[in-house]
């Protein structure tokens, strides 16, 4: 049974209005979850990850709302709250789906903590920004008491920025490799993971985002996957994007997408990332392939008939 | 090798000052876990459950806080966003502390799910408090646009009550089985679980707190485990408590654990329900055995040294 890790972008958790009340994001969960059962149901072996970039956005809003009644959990818990929150919403409604199809994997969250080197070149200079938007007094004011980075918005407010090291180690592995072995759906490495750092054999959270697309490819190399997908809201990846001489890929070889990359075609912190896991994973290992594609066309990507496949 | 599901009280999680900054609750979980890995060190396969009270109570004020700018999360949510934090800081402070022993099981936590029968009793009679307190105005408001049951809370303000019915499903039970069969150490059903139904074989979240030691009884039988500890401020659960004549139980039966309840001896809310789980789960099969005793007394009581041990 070829292993297969689902990396779910925004668009599969809420909608492009981002209605972000409980039964909205659950609704845009269960059409999502159609789309891994269709997956599963044509024998692929998957172990789902997913963003959390709204949403851990918005509890940390909360947590910010209420400082002055409770303290404001820092980032590393924010990461394992929205794992918990998303987690429960994808495991319900997955599990619900393949019932109904007569397919009796368990489905389970696992809550995953991912080691970063804290010597990472990325805490030099953090970039990604989180949570709400201050004026700039207050920006200036949580510098100085918090130590935050906080840069200026593109007019909209300043924000709080931090690093997005890299990956290297996903403490639960075990976990996951037990459970992929024995037949259950494992939703992992939510919102790329918890990031930790590693201080004389202690982990600690550290405040980080981790991108969720090389956390995925992380993942689908430790767990010796066939193939790594990453579903977003395009059906393929497009060089020359949105020029007359736009092309989409469909095959293309890990050399081609390196010279693609290089030139400059793909967007930093939106096609970039999936391009360079996709690049990553297939190189990682011969027979190894990865798929970039439209989350409504998961089942069509991997019969090769939509979406853009990457390989050595 | 003995099975051991091991209950955590609200005094494993948090002090009792409740300073619940994210620094102080990780210290008070660091303590916790130096008992839980003396208990794993001792030989046993532990299972761990634990409470959410202070937790949830604390989320649920920051979705109240933000509701104008963000949607409030409902009760099941918020339980699972409970779940994902406190398991995060256990497996975390847990993982460490065992390999600073030179133990290297893994450990993790499950998002977990346990169905409650909607046509449960305590649908019919909300007792449980959670999250603000709120002014009578505000109160009358909740209780007409939201249905809440709101009951004023000896003179510190009106809150809402839910439903505490009983466990009847782990949904993600053959999960737990199956880490707990490859040596993980899992952590599971916290805050008594995230309670949903079942309507037409779909899983559905609900508005009720499900007892964590009823929830831990149910995990422990599922289980097949040999002991159900469950670990608290006290060294032994006491009868005439507070009076002349005080008695502390250390062996105690299941006939004498029933005549003493029914005399009114513990408190509801606080001593009974880990008297009826342990009550429930020494009967429900011989050989079985409960365990209420002080955190700091753990290994001690698996020893019958410390704590109150109910037995058929």
């Amino acid at each position: 049974m070829e292993k297969v890790v689902v990396a779910l972008g925004g668009n599969a958790l809420q909608d492009a209005d981002s209605d972000a009340t409980a039964e909205a994001q659950l609704e845009v969960v269960k059409e999502t979850t159609r789309y891994l059962a269709d997956i599963i149901e044509d024998g692929y072996n998957v172990i789902v990850a997913h963003g959390n970039g709204p949403q851990v956005g918005r509890i940390i809003i909360q947590n910010e709302h209420a400082k002055d009644v409770t303290p404001a959990m820092p980032l590393d818990i924010c990461g394992a709250m929205s794992q918990g929150m998303i987690g429960y919403h994808l495991q319900q409604a997955l599990g619900d789906e393949l019932r109904s199809r007569n397919i009796n994997n368990p489905v389970a969250t696992i809550v995953t903590q991912v080691v970063v080197d804290k010597l990472d070149d990325a805490f030099q200079n953090p970039t990604k920004p989180i949570g709400p938007f201050y004026t700039k007094e207050e920006a200036e004011k949580l510098e100085e008491e918090k130590a935050y980075n906080m840069v200026e918005d593109s007019g909209r407010g300043y924000r709080r920025v931090v690093a997005s090291p890299k990956p290297e180690r996903i403490v639960e592995i075990e976990t996951v490799k037990t459970l992929v072995d024995n037949n259950t759906v494992v939703i992992t490495v939510g919102g790329g993971g918890i990031p930790v750092i590693e201080e004389e054999g202690r982990l600690e959270g550290i405040a980080a985002v981790i991108d969720k697309d090389l956390a995925s490819k992380r993942l689908a190399e430790d767990l010796d996957a066939d193939i790594l997908v990453m579903l977003t809201a395009v059906e393929r990846v497009a060089i020359n994007f949105g020029k007359p001489n736009q092309k989409n890929l469909d095959k293309v070889t890990v050399e081609e997408m390196k010279k693609y990359a290089e030139e400059g075609h793909f967007a930093p912190g939106s096609m970039l990332p999936k391009v360079m896991a996709a690049i990553e994973f297939a190189e990682s290992k011969p027979g190894r392939k990865a798929v970039i594609a439209s989350l409504d066309k998961a089942k069509e990507a991997l019969k090769g008939e939509s979406g853009t496949i990457v390989q050595l």
